[in-house]
């Protein structure tokens, strides 16, 4: 075959990259596990009528087919665009088996067949959590979702040296009611024309809402003045309650909203905000809503978000109100891993290349490595026997630190970068921690 | 929507399922790492045509297509099949910028079409290890590959309690050396026949060699003979030789073989057998083969394969000769978890759960929880105000095995399990190491 070519909207990394990728990924289970959420992983496929039912995505599906199908294959299948459709699934298949509250994360690809362009793909990873409960959910969850993602991008601020992120909240009942105590019907065709807010400005947002959404002047312009609302604490209430609109569930939203940015701003001082233009697409959202961006890289959108849904998942009788979350970790690593900004310390995870003198003397050398190993040291043993400076030379191109030569009959073991070398027992010595396994940093 | 079905082929698991899924596959990483493979992960589809050219698989094939794909769209896409077509795509897509002999490894999904049975699934997890060079790759990498295998598998039997595992080698060299020695012309149908040895034994494999590959008494005596040959050691070349069929390529495949139980027999003992009627069905194998079974569980056929292939990537000038090594993550694991005969020690991470009194006081709880956590201790914090006997009874639901009372206030921690509670600080307490983390055993 001639060389291929990479399929556009189908990212894949060198293996350094990928490396950068799993110790990104570890940050984040882990965290997610301090926290109590359990891992869970679905199918990739969800029968296409699923996927099509919820939201205004049905152009970007995938659908699947055998490649020789029987005539009797009922079920068509599309390929989940999402974590939270196939979880509201699994919540429904396995209802009996789990317990409520139940606290889920899921890190999985997802597919979508969208044109692929800067920070959209046509595959990519999702870290997701969710909390869902049978019947009713306490709001205070919806407090507790922002404070791990803040832990989760603080650690990769502080271990890895990804950027610091600002996570932006809104309330869905607090805009929703607004609308309602305006005296406006269709809420929804509001939120969709304030979701442009930050393409296309204020000014615009309000022609629109006046052209298309059939608000008189006066109502368009407090619509607007409510989404440029923001603040980093419960001081944006008063500015609501100052553009003098009442109704209910806006009550409703403002207290979750308070709530909400009164723990994060002891918990996460400076990281998160309250934003009344914040809207998010999918239509199943209900309640809060979050959306995150990269200091300093605001323009790639929003990397995580997520929200309250409380009517995703029901079987007839019971349902499964969620408030979720989903970390965009190809969108977040693509650009950095493709640019060279998050890299690998080497791109192969051995710490020591076990030099061969002969080809005689390979099973000596695999001894070595063997007892190496048993003591949870990376080792690769060299692939051909060949002269010192060859050895060095294969060990410098993955960025091996160590080189151990003379294995079995006179053991010793050169730190490469340095030129010292030293005897070595196999059963004694091992690489400074910091040699041992590889380390990554933006 | 109705309480939805399991698809059939596509399994998924509970929590518990699934961290004892991810225990298997954190010793199968962490072992590949050992041996420095790199990991990669490609993405889920390949080009249709890429994907139908090799074996003898492509009704197995799913398409993916978009469901409103443009007149344009050019690309047809298939999920792949197995982990080896596809890296041998991104050896060749990405040679410049690896270094060889390149070592990797690949743990993903993967999907067939086929009729779902006992120990066949429509999509399932491998973890791959494969080394490939650069126009030439020794011998010797086909030794190294199953001591790879035996590592993982003896940490899964140790550590996890997995069943031991008997790994079976032949070579195609030998196989094809020894039928060309007969004077038989076309070796693959033979391999095709022999490769039903196990289902339909000794004496119909020999009448289908001659009602269906065309071979004389004599032949077909001595194919099947050699197929019945197996040993713990290098004796399998006598039991050959004692057969009296004389070819360059057979000496070549003895050789190869002979070296490889020698090594394995002194590293990993009573692990390793060779076995001449191992053949493998895919037809892109060139020399070593091999196939993995679970001691007691023959019956659920081979659970880990692979082999060497010299021209499975090509890119015309360049030939990137490979070894590589499929483990069947959930031809293993599926059967074990949906028995319940691998289990994890709770459902969730969480050691911990602090409880909370009254909804006033949660917030001393958050902090409680966000204190234990920064000392890496799995914490959820309780959902609900609620008395004492509930609290213990929403901890004993999940198996956590402390609950935290008086939150910031009059802290102590109780062990469920024995009653004991003691007074504690949310900056000193540390559970023992063993209830710190869910234990998986089998």
């Amino acid at each position: 075959m001639p060389r291929p070519k990479p399929l556009s909207g189908f990212p894949e990394f060198l293996p350094a990259g990928r490396i950068a990728e799993l110790a990104v990924l570890d940050v984040v289970s882990s965290t997610f596990e301090l926290h109590g959420f359990a891992p869970i992983e679905t199918r990739a496929v969800e029968p296409l009528e699923q996927l099509s039912r919820k939201g205004e995505i049905d152009k970007e599906i995938y659908v699947v087919r055998r490649l020789h199908a029987d005539a009797g294959d009922a079920d068509e299948l599309g390929l989940h665009f999402d974590l939270t459709v196939p979880f509201a699934r699994y919540v429904l298949e396995n209802a009996g088996h789990l317990a409520f509250p139940f606290r889920r994360y899921q890190i999985q690809k997802v597919w979508r067949g969208e044109r692929p362009q800067e920070g959209r793909y046509r595959e990519f990873t999702q870290a997701d959590i969710d909390i869902v409960g049978q019947g009713a959910l306490a709001a205070h969850h919806d407090v507790e979702i922002p404070l791990v993602a803040i832990d989760v991008f603080e650690k990769l601020r502080r271990d890895l040296g990804l950027p610091p992120v600002t996570l932006r909240v809104n309330n869905r009942k607090l805009s929703e009611g607004f609308y309602r105590g305006l005296g406006i019907d269709d809420p929804a065709a509001v939120l969709q024309r304030v979701d442009k807010y930050d393409k296309i400005g204020p000014a615009a947002v309000r022609e629109l809402l006046i052209s298309e959404a059939g608000l008189d002047e006066a109502q368009a312009a407090a619509c607007v003045m409510l989404a440029g609302i923001s603040a980093a604490d419960e001081s944006f209430v008063d500015d609501v309650r100052a553009l003098g609109v009442e109704h209910e569930l806006l009550d409703t939203g403002l207290a979750e909203l308070a709530a909400l940015i009164r723990v994060a701003r002891n918990s996460a001082p400076d990281r998160v905000l309250v934003d009344l233009k914040i809207a998010r697409g999918l239509d199943y959202y209900t309640g809060t809503v979050y959306e995150t961006f990269l200091n300093g890289s605001e323009k790639l959108g929003s990397v995580a978000s997520g929200g309250r849904y409380d009517s995703l998942a029901t079987d007839g009788k019971t349902t499964f109100p969620g408030v979720g979350y989903s970390f965009g970790i190809t969108r977040i690593l693509a650009p950095l891993i493709g640019k060279g900004a998050l890299t690998a310390s080497r791109s192969v995870p051995s710490a020591v290349l076990v030099a061969v003198d002969n080809e005689e003397a390979r099973e000596q050398a695999i001894d070595v490595a063997r007892r190496l190993r048993a003591r949870g040291i990376p080792v690769e043993v060299a692939p051909k026997a060949d002269k010192f400076g060859k050895q060095i030379r294969y060990a410098e191109r993955r960025g091996i630190p160590y080189v151990w030569f003379g294995a079995g009959y006179d053991d010793s073991v050169k730190d490469i970068r340095s030129g010292e070398q030293t005897p070595a027992s196999p059963s004694e010595w091992a690489p400074p921690i910091e040699d041992l396994g590889v380390t990554v940093h933006a």
